[in-house]
C-alpha cells in the first residue's frame, strides 16, 4: 500500500472490514492509475486494483500501490480476495455506485458471505484527503492554469466586433490543446452582451458587438487536474452603470482574496464578499457561492458559501469568484483560483483584473 | 403529456404509481428539455418536471408534455406532488440514481407515506422505447455523420509522415466543431502504427510514418445524437500481411451489413461475422462485439453480441465494426453506422472502405 491507501484504510470505521472504490477520479486519486473502468478494493491489509482483461499490461505497469488483478468475470476473483482476507463488511462509494452498480456488487458480496455498507460515509473519509494538495497535484493545477492564460491572451487578439460567442469559445479551446491541454475543465463559458447577466450561460451563434461585457469562465484539464478562472472585458467602450458594477464586483474580489488563510472559516469569506457587494447596492443580484475547491473535480470540497463551517487549511485549492448579474442588462464575474496558506493565499492567476476594454 | 410519456406511463407494473428520472438523456428524451439536472416525475395521470430557479424560465419555454416545476428546495415541491396524486410506490432510475442522491429521494418519500423500488426495471422498460429511433431522431444521426465524414476528408489531407496521433485528432475535432458539431461523440481515436493493434487506444505524441495502418474511430455529437464510424487508411505503403487483414476485414463487414434487417437476431448478425473471420484464420484476434445501437447515448442497445438474442427491428441504428487485431503489429477495424429496415439496412456512412494509401 502507498501512504494515501495506508491513511484512508487506517480511517476506516472499527466495525468495517474495507471499501470499494469505483470512480476514475478516486482510483486516480489513490493508484495514479488512469482507467474508464476499475475496482479499487482496500481492505486493511492491501489494496487490490481489479480491472479487466484489456487494461491489465497498462496498470501492472503504472498503477501504485496497489496489487493489481485482471479479471474476465469479476465475481471470480473479487470473491478469492473477499474470502482470503475474511471480508464481512464493505463501504461503497456512495457517490458513484449506481443503485444498479450496487446490486450487482451486492449479489457477489453475499455469495461470499459479505455485506455492503449504502451510505456517504467513505466519501467523506477520502474529501477529507483530497481537500488538501500535495505540491505535485498544485503543481499540475499550475500548469493548467498557465495553459488557460496563454490561450485566453492569444483569443483576445480575435474579438472584434461581429464574431460569434461560439467561434471565440472553439479557438480558445482549441489554442489550450495545442498548448497541451488534454481537454477543457468544463464547457467553457464565452458569453456576451446581456448574456453576461446568466452566471452559467453557454456560448451561441449571437455576435460581439460594441459596449457588450463579455464573460470568460473558463479552465483546462491537465494530468487530471483542473484550472478555473473568470475575467469580464468589454468591447469598445462602457457606460456608467457598467463601470461601477465593474468595479464593485473588483473589489469585492479583492477582499474575499485578502479574507483567505489558513484557519478561517469559509462561510465567513462568503459573508465578508457578499455583505461588501449587498451594502453596495447589490442585495439580490449576487446569487451563487463565493468558491470552491479545485481538483481532480472541478467542483470539490470546500465551498465558501454561506453555510459552510468547514476551516481554511494550508494546501487547499479555492477560487475566489464573485458576480453581479442585472437581468435584461449585464453581469460581471472576477475569479482567481488561490492556494491556501498559513498567512494568506497564494494566487494562480496572474492576468490583470483592473476593466480592460478592447 | 406527450406520446413517449404516455406510452412509458402504460408500461408501468400495476404495483407502482410512478417512476423518477433523473438522467439527462432520458430527460431530454421524454421532454426535449436541455439540462444537467432536473427530476422527471411520471404518475399515471400527469408527468412534471421540477428544476432548480436557473432553469425554470428555460424549462418553461422548451420542455414538452409535463407541467414544469420550479423548485427552490426540492422536498417541498416534491412532496406536494406525492400528496397530490397519493403516490405509494416509485420506480427510480437505477442506472442513473447513486446510491447517495437515492438516499436523499427516500427520506422525501418515507416523509410523504411513500417508497422507492430500487432496481433496473424502469431503465428496461424506457430501453425498449429508446431502441428504435424516430425519423427526427435519425435525422439527427445522419446530420453527425455527415459532419463526423466532411471533417475527416479535410484532415486526410493534413496527413503525412511525421505528423503526431494528437494533432490530428485536434485537427479533425476542431474541423467537426467549425462544422456545427455540439462536440465529439466520445474522445476521438487516432492511432497509428503498433498501437492499432488495441481496438481502444489514444491518441499520443508519436509520429505517423510510412508503412503505418492510421485508425479513425470517430463521431460527432449533433443536438444530444451520437455518430460513429470507423476507417482505417495506410501511409505511403502497406505489406501483404496488412493486405491481407485488410481485405478479410473489409469483407467481413460486408457480411454484417448484409445479414442486418428486422427480425433477425442480433448474436447471429454477430455469428456470421465472427465466424468468417475466424474461419479466414484470424481466431483470437477479433475480441470485441461486431456492434452496438447509436442514439442519444454513444453505446446503446441492441447489442450486436455472441449472447444477444435481441432481434433486430426497423427504426434501429446500429454500429457493425469487426476487426482483427495483431499484437505487436497493427490492427484494423472498419465501421459503419446503418439504419435497420424491414428488408434490409441504410448505411449511414458514405466514404469508400476499400484500402486507401494515403
Amino acid at each position: 500500500m502507498n501512504a494515501s491507501l495506508e491513511i484512508l484504510a487506517s480511517m476506516l470505521p472499527k466495525d468495517v472490514d474495507a471499501a470499494l472504490i469505483i470512480s476514475n477520479e478516486n482510483r486516480r486519486y489513490f493508484t495514479q492509475f488512469i482507467s474508464s473502468l476499475g475496482y479499487l478494493f482496500l481492505t486493511r491489509e492491501e489494496a487490490y486494483l481489479l480491472v479487466d482483461f484489456r487494461y491489465a499490461e497498462a496498470a501492472e505497469a503504472n498503477a501504485r500501490g496497489c496489487v493489481v488483478v485482471p479479471f474476465k468475470k469479476l465475481s471470480a476473483e473479487f470473491g478469492k480476495i473477499i474470502k482470503k482476507h475474511d471480508i464481512r463488511s464493505v463501504m461503497l462509494e456512495g457517490s458513484a455506485f449506481t443503485l444498479n452498480a450496487a446490486e450487482d456488487i451486492d449479489n457477489i458480496l453475499s455469495e461470499n458471505g459479505a455485506e455492503s455498507i449504502h451510505s456517504d460515509e467513505l466519501d467523506k473519509l477520502i474529501t477529507k484527503l483530497r481537500i488538501t494538495k500535495t505540491s505535485t497535484e498544485v503543481d499540475k493545477i499550475i500548469k493548467a492554469q498557465r495553459i488557460t492564460e496563454e490561450a485566453l491572451t492569444e483569443t483576445l487578439r480575435l474579438i472584434k466586433e461581429g464574431v460569434t460567442e461560439r467561434e471565440i469559445a472553439l479557438e480558445l479551446e482549441y489554442k489550450m490543446r495545442k498548448l497541451g491541454a488534454d481537454g477543457v475543465s468544463f464547457d467553457l463559458i464565452v458569453i456576451a452582451g446581456e448574456k453576461t447577466s446568466m452566471p452559467h450561460g453557454t456560448p451561441g451563434n449571437n455576435k460581439i458587438k460594441p459596449g457588450d461585457f463579455i464573460t470568460f469562465d473558463i479552465g483546462a484539464l491537465y494530468e487530471g487536474y483542473h484550472s478555473d478562472m473568470t475575467r469580464t472585458y468589454a468591447l469598445g467602450y462602457v457606460n456608467d452603470k457598467q463601470r461601477r458594477v465593474y468595479d464593485t464586483v473588483c473589489k469585492a474580489q479583492k477582499k474575499g482574496l485578502d479574507a483567505v488563510r489558513g484557519g478561517v472559516v469559509c462561510g465567513d469569506v462568503d459573508k465578508i464578499v457578499r455583505d461588501f457587494i449587498y451594502q453596495a447596492g447589490f442585495e439580490g443580484f449576487f446569487g451563487h457561492s463565493t468558491g470552491h475547491g479545485v481538483g481532480l473535480e472541478i467542483h470539490e470540497q470546500p465551498a465558501l458559501s454561506p453555510d459552510s463551517d468547514t476551516v481554511l487549511q494550508s494546501g487547499m485549492v479555492v477560487t475566489v469568484e464573485p458576480g453581479i448579474y442585472i437581468p435584461g442588462e449585464f453581469g460581471v464575474r472576477i475569479e482567481d483560483m488561490v492556494v491556501v496558506t498559513a498567512d494568506g493565499c497564494i494566487n494562480l492567476a496572474v492576468l490583470p483584473k483592473e476593466l480592460i476594454i478592447l
